[in-house]
């Protein structure tokens, strides 16, 4: 059952995705989690994490055990007071899974919704919180994977700063490879996890968040679990966690901060990135296929493409021929387009693009599609 | 940086635990979680717990990302009605964690506490029941690593169900390695997780849960994520997870899991552990240490020692010596007395066990401390 590593196929999706041999590799040993080694490792974690949001003396990073879902509601949870009231931003199942947790929770918001195709808008935003006093908080999604679509993040920023309130960003898919700068957006809270463009392996979210409002977050969060004040005071205590934490997977995360570093950070990593975006759209166009997003709002993350009109294409069997062939796509989300995605991050460069854009074109010509060209009027449904 | 494996210290604690070499190369790959590959493993998982329980046909195995505090959280939060009213019985750190659990989400409980050195009382529970018509659930911990007592589970389950109230069980240090099962022992859920007695990495935890009291859970929940109900029924659904998984981890459970049922299941790895402990004990009361538990009320999970009399030990010193001969142990978290404690589970048999004893002798006289006997006044402090 063991299979050689070399053989793992692609994986071509927002996460879990492919991370680096010598990453997996450091998973290879037992650590004791009040051991000396481990609690080093444990400070170096969160100190480069930090260093990455340019958060240095005014930012902690705060991890927490589970999915990036698990950082996000105890980010929710632990800033917005149980008086609080959340104006929350939604262009994608993100934005809505944050609603859901204030209702779990017990947290007022107010909605404003956009089709999935398009980015939030800041004068919208800047209309609803002149309009609703009560709003202390905003929360927004850097780039929502729904569709793929980059956020203004530092507009929303500007215009949620000049109206005197908070804003939590859920940066999920995109802190590590686009630019999140503390010291030029203003944010309590960023929430992202280690299996993403740090290009970990999945176990560990984290929040890096403003000292003075974490330090005045006591007492509100709804859950021990995901209570990150409780979790932040312990940690600075004795610089250990409360609870069991994922040993290897933290491991495992160090050795990928590190590869990020030697990648050159943010910048370089952001560059591959872009760089694998641009390969796989200019060959999916090659073969037809259409994306859902003009250039300038596509985050070079995950890419959504409408479904081919031939009938020829089923995408089950699309997805299962590719996987044979070592690649794993991501299959839609989205509500306004048949649609599906494939993933630009991970341990993934140039080869493993340019493989995949053989598979595809392999897999169409066995399937006898001659063109990946949606229907006029499914782009528009 | 990269050690060899052969050199990892020994883990005597209780989790994170030294675990096989073949578990943690289980991690050498990735998997993508929607992927039919890892559907199968998260499938063959579930089941292996449920028959581990004894459940077959009544129950279901709900896995939850997270420390095993997480999966007790969920536990209470999805089976405690908001209207609900815990009985918690406390005889350790880890009862007291379950009363904050509750105070968090908002459930009325009530505490009934016993000293870190005497195990649960059935005849005071059952008194409690009957004197309190509001009390719904009651919650018990079965081996409290605090001091490593075994509570009476059997007895506190037959009170319970005479009493017409559910029975919720953290089993976190025992399940796997102490007989619970479920058509002798009525329960409406039993919390564990991968890191104990199965001697799976730390990162997630799980849920046996009655398919009927999970079925009637729905909407109690106080958190998206920790929504036992809600993770169920998706799982269900697709087989898939909600949010992403700690695919690494899991993919090691399995091998555990397989290592464990090689071993000879509960029995096979109960035993081992039986005579681990029985192997510390007698070699530690040769060196003069004294237990803090009579030997009838020893689970044998992990021992608590009291700190010895002699002024030349200091514990720390003792700590760290050890760890250089390659042996990690855990200081105590008792409030009865002064104490340290040493696991005896993991992927630990009678060299590492005996090595740990020599190691111990070894540092004992090079600090000149003569013998591990305690004064006869903390013994009782």
């Amino acid at each position: 059952m063991t299979k050689d590593s070399a053989h793992d196929p692609w994986l071509l999706t927002p996460g879990p995705l492919t991370t680096s041999a010598t990453v997996k590799q450091a998973m290879l040993h037992d650590w004791g989690s009040r051991d000396a080694g481990f609690i080093a490792i444990n400070r170096r974690v969160r100190e480069r994490l930090v260093t990455l949001a340019g958060g240095e003396g005014t930012h902690v990073c705060v991890p927490v055990q589970g999915s990036g879902t698990f950082a996000v509601e105890a980010m929710l949870g632990t800033f917005v007071p149980k008086a609080g009231k959340v104006l929350i931003l939604i262009n994608g199942a993100y934005g809505k899974r944050a609603a859901k947790i204030c209702d779990y929770a017990g947290r007022a918001h107010v909605d404003l919704e956009w089709a999935e195709d398009q980015p939030v808008d800041p004068a919208r935003t800047e209309a609803a919180l002149a309009a609703d006093p009560a709003i202390t908080h905003v929360f927004v999604v850097h780039c929502e994977t729904t569709s793929g679509v980059l956020n203004p993040i530092a507009e929303v920023a500007r215009v949620v700063a000049r109206a005197g309130r908070r804003l939590l960003i859920d940066s999920m898919s995109a802190f590590g490879a686009l630019p999140l700068d503390a010291r030029e957006i203003a944010f309590d809270a960023v929430a992202a996890s280690s299996n993403k463009c740090i290009e970990g392996v999945p176990g560990v979210g984290f929040v890096i968040a403003s000292k003075a409002a974490l330090a005045a977050a006591k007492g509100n969060a709804h859950s021990l679990a995901l209570d990150l004040h409780d979790q932040w005071t312990a940690m600075e205590k004795n610089a250990q966690w409360r609870f069991t934490p994922p040993i290897h997977v933290i491991v495992a995360f160090e050795q990928a901060l590190r590869e990020h570093e030697a990648e050159g950070g943010v910048a370089g990593r952001g560059a591959r990135y872009r760089h694998n975006c641009k390969t796989l759209v200019d060959g999916m166009r090659a073969l037809g296929f259409e994306t859902l997003l003009p250039d300038h709002l596509q985050a070079p993350i995950i890419v959504t493409f409408h479904m081919p009109a031939d009938p020829r294409f089923v995408f089950e069997r699309f997805y299962d021929r590719l996987r044979e062939r070592g690649y794993v796509i991501y299959p839609g989300k989205l509500t306004v387009a048949d649609s599906f995605r494939i993933g630009c991050i991970g341990r993934l460069g140039d080869a493993e693009m340019q493989g995949a854009l053989a598979a595809i074109k392999a897999t169409l010509a066995e399937m006898g599609v001659k063109s990946g060209a949606p229907a006029p009027l499914k782009r528009t449904a």
